[in-house]
């Protein structure tokens, strides 16, 4: 493995780090928060001195890299910016315990929205701007921002870039890697700001607009409030549900819709499922949960509202679920598992795999039936290959295990029921944010133990990463040397 | 399809299964249960006059069937089976309601153990009888008991015996399929009755040793206890314990030690994994229950019982099991999804399954790190071929689209909760009987509703029959004439 080039664009990452933890500096500037400010820019200093240092002492003699290479340097940039990021949060005092601070940022990375927090509302302006940035970083991707960004970007990057992206397949929009990259971040960027500035429009203040719109380009979750998004007028609502709707649709797709073959947007069959879950699912809560409401009109509005909000895996609340329903809470329990579209923001199990493993067993059934006859998986109008198909199995399989791993750790727990430690490992794991019972959107993580926290921590970046990265990174037949 | 063929084994069917019913009316006759008695003589003499009469009006021109007629008599012959063998309950007036019988009796032949009685106690010898029968026919196969006994079958049979049988793969012992069929019951008969008698020589009643070892036997659960085992002395306990483990196993290695193949037998991965795991989570479990038993015996008694009794997809109960510690309820929750060894007459997913979707992680791994490399995945020292590992693949995925169809249905339930929904669903799709809170080994299905008690009877028998059966059994397409 090419150790030195690895570290060195850690390092570069981590010196990258340093220059965004000045943006909350400048935000605790504004509002005057002398404390908060500190911590940033202590913060900012102890991430780029350590990538400097480094890349003073790494001279990566070549950058040739091969998918593990690839999958390392996401797995470890992943960590490590959680592990710096974590720090204003200590610093501050606002967040005194590491492994606290560590989960939320991780939570952040990852777009998970999970919270420790026992009162958000009482925290600085500074890290409250830093939560949800850590939620707009992730939700692209680090790596796929800092190669929008940096010069020196070579075609192996490609490497890098398939190892972050999440969803079944990974294409280049256009010929150079760079670019693809600088595509994604520019629909990216302009999506969030149209939501930001539409949310100023409806008279949310422009901190918490900034901040939501955040938290909904990532489909991460984190917000200001102890209510997260009820207490906000319906306007706002509207808004948040139809961006978090945007950002959980595969990116490809606003390309298509750039370069005008609008024709081949509205192709996509995941798009048309997406919108089809979305729709009969929001059809059955709101019915369901009617008579809780004065009127439908409320009823839908919080249905369709959640709905999105698991779907997209954002993990934002206008209502607290966990007091609905068992039908509804088991809707959205399933929609856990389902998540956006691939090549989007959102985290989860992707839509594209759901439809993938949905239409291999009906080529199971033609296969049992007409044991000779020839049978492919098709998905969006082309037989899906082998190679492809294989990867969607065994990465439910690993899922599985990896969620059987997780449940199992917080079963440790004393004070946690069977439904808050199952839906807790559901909703990290899916990079959602809230589950059920004890972990429901009115209540938090806080209670769980240092391990628990740590292994749900594990569980958001197995999620976000897709599982393999982080598999082959810590696995140590990655890192023996080969003997020549 | 050849449906009169088809529809003349069902009919041929119910012709045995009136046979059948007169033993649980010798053992009314027996105990001088009149009304039992003449409960199981009517539904004697319908289900064999309903055969009689399908027999005399069809004719089938040829037995020439494919692999989608075996399907198709597995799945309707289970259903068949199940309503006949509900009769009983109704006419003696002990279990009234129809969906209630029904419920019971596919519990019984599915040998999940699942049940709707409230006390089991006040049930008369001849219907305990019969319910324990059911879980002993449905254990091997209803269709492989009728193929051991009868004597015109086809190797054309082959297609049945294929669908019924549960596991990634099916093969013939010797190379007649009669006489694999033979083989097997031989064995099973053979194993049933030792049990039977080391229960008498432990002192329990013959009647209660029967109808366990029946229950053992099938790994169904029903007892003629409401606290099913625990009643019990230690000596019948680990009876019951050992006689469960032996008939989790895979029936093939028995073959291979009567033909004196020991090195083979011993050879198998699947037993020594199956081994692997009861004892590594019995020892857990041991351990994390030690606070409640007064010293470590009673408490490794319960824990390998439990163990046990859940991997096997038995469900009998020595302790309330609901009431342990998370981590044991989460470990047994866990246990239910792996299921027994292939080619037992335990349910679940089946451990070999699981085994070779494991293996088939470390494979994609391999693939991912040197895309260009052969990978294969190993199974009993052979590499699996493509078709039995998409067909593990594809078996996964229509299994968790199952239980998430069954779960969705239970969530309209207004009594139950997220645990109790989530359980039941797992519990009745993997054959096991009890779950976790409201269906605690404590408790039963009694409350659900009629709609509810029918689709998780649905889920036994789909459970039962690995799902594909009972899809194309139930596909318009199947049934569909076609055009010449």
């Amino acid at each position: 493995m090419n150790r030195r080039f690895v570290f060195s664009i850690i390092a570069r990452l981590s010196l990258g780090e340093g220059a965004l933890l000045l943006l909350p500096a400048v935000v605790a500037l504004i509002y005057g928060e002398k404390q908060t400010l500190a911590a940033f820019l202590i913060s900012a200093v102890i991430a780029a001195g350590a990538g400097m240092a480094v890349l003073l002492l790494i001279h990566p003699k070549d950058s040739v890299i091969y998918a593990k290479e690839g999958f390392v340097i996401v797995a470890l940039a992943w960590i490590v910016m959680s592990l710096f990021g974590a720090l204003p949060f200590v610093f501050s005092r606002e967040i005194p315990n590491f492994v606290d601070a560590f989960f939320e940022t991780v939570s952040g990375f990852s777009t998970t929205g999970a919270s420790i927090l026992e009162n958000v509302e009482v925290m600085s302006r500074g890290c409250l701007f830093w939560r949800s940035f850590t939620h707009w970083i992730g939700g692209m991707g680090v790596l796929v921002f800092m190669m929008a960004v940096v010069n020196n970007v070579t075609d192996r990057s490609i490497h890098i870039m398939r190892a972050e992206m999440p969803g079944p397949q990974v294409g280049k929009l256009v010929p150079r890697v760079k670019d693809t990259a600088k595509v994604l971040y520019l629909i990216y960027v302009a999506l969030t700001v149209i939501e930001a500035v539409m949310l100023i429009a409806g008279g949310m203040p422009v901190f918490e607009s900034i901040v939501h719109a955040f938290g909904t380009a990532g489909t991460g979750g984190f917000g200001v409030r102890a209510d997260s998004i009820a207490g906000y007028s319906t306007y706002i609502k509207i808004v948040i549900t139809v961006f978090m709707l945007l950002f959980g649709v595969n990116f490809n797709l606003y390309y298509l819709l750039l370069i005008r073959r609008f024709r081949s947007a509205v192709r996509s069959t995941e798009l048309w499922c997406y919108l089809a879950v979305i729709v009969s699912c929001t059809a059955v809560i709101a019915l369901n949960v009617r008579s809780l409401y004065a009127s439908f009109w409320p009823a839908l509005e919080d249905a369709s509202f959640q709905v999105v909000s698991i779907m997209t895996t954002t993990g934002y609340a206008t209502a607290d679920f966990n007091q609905w329903p068992e039908l509804s809470k088991g809707i959205l329990f399933l929609l856990m598992f389902v998540g956006a579209c691939a090549g989007s923001t959102g985290g989860g199990f992707k839509l594209s795999r759901v439809m993938i493993l949905f239409k291999s067993i009906g080529s199971e059934l033609r296969r049992m039936l007409h044991p000779r006859s020839v049978n492919s998986v098709k998905f969006e109008g082309k037989p899906v290959d082998k190679t492809t198909l294989n990867s969607v199995y065994t990465y439910s399989a690993v899922y599985v295990l990896c969620g059987a791993v997780v449940f199992l750790v917080l079963c440790f727990e004393k004070n946690f029921d069977f439904e808050a430690n199952f839906t807790a490992m559901v909703s990290c794991l899916n990079n959602i944010g809230p589950g059920l019972g004890a972990v429901g959107p009115a209540s938090n993580y806080a209670a769980y133990s240092w391990v628990s926290k740590l292994v749900l921590s594990a569980a958001m970046l197995l999620g976000r990463l897709e599982i393999f990265p982080l598999l082959i990174a810590f696995s140590p037949s990655t890192w023996r040397r080969r003997l020549k």
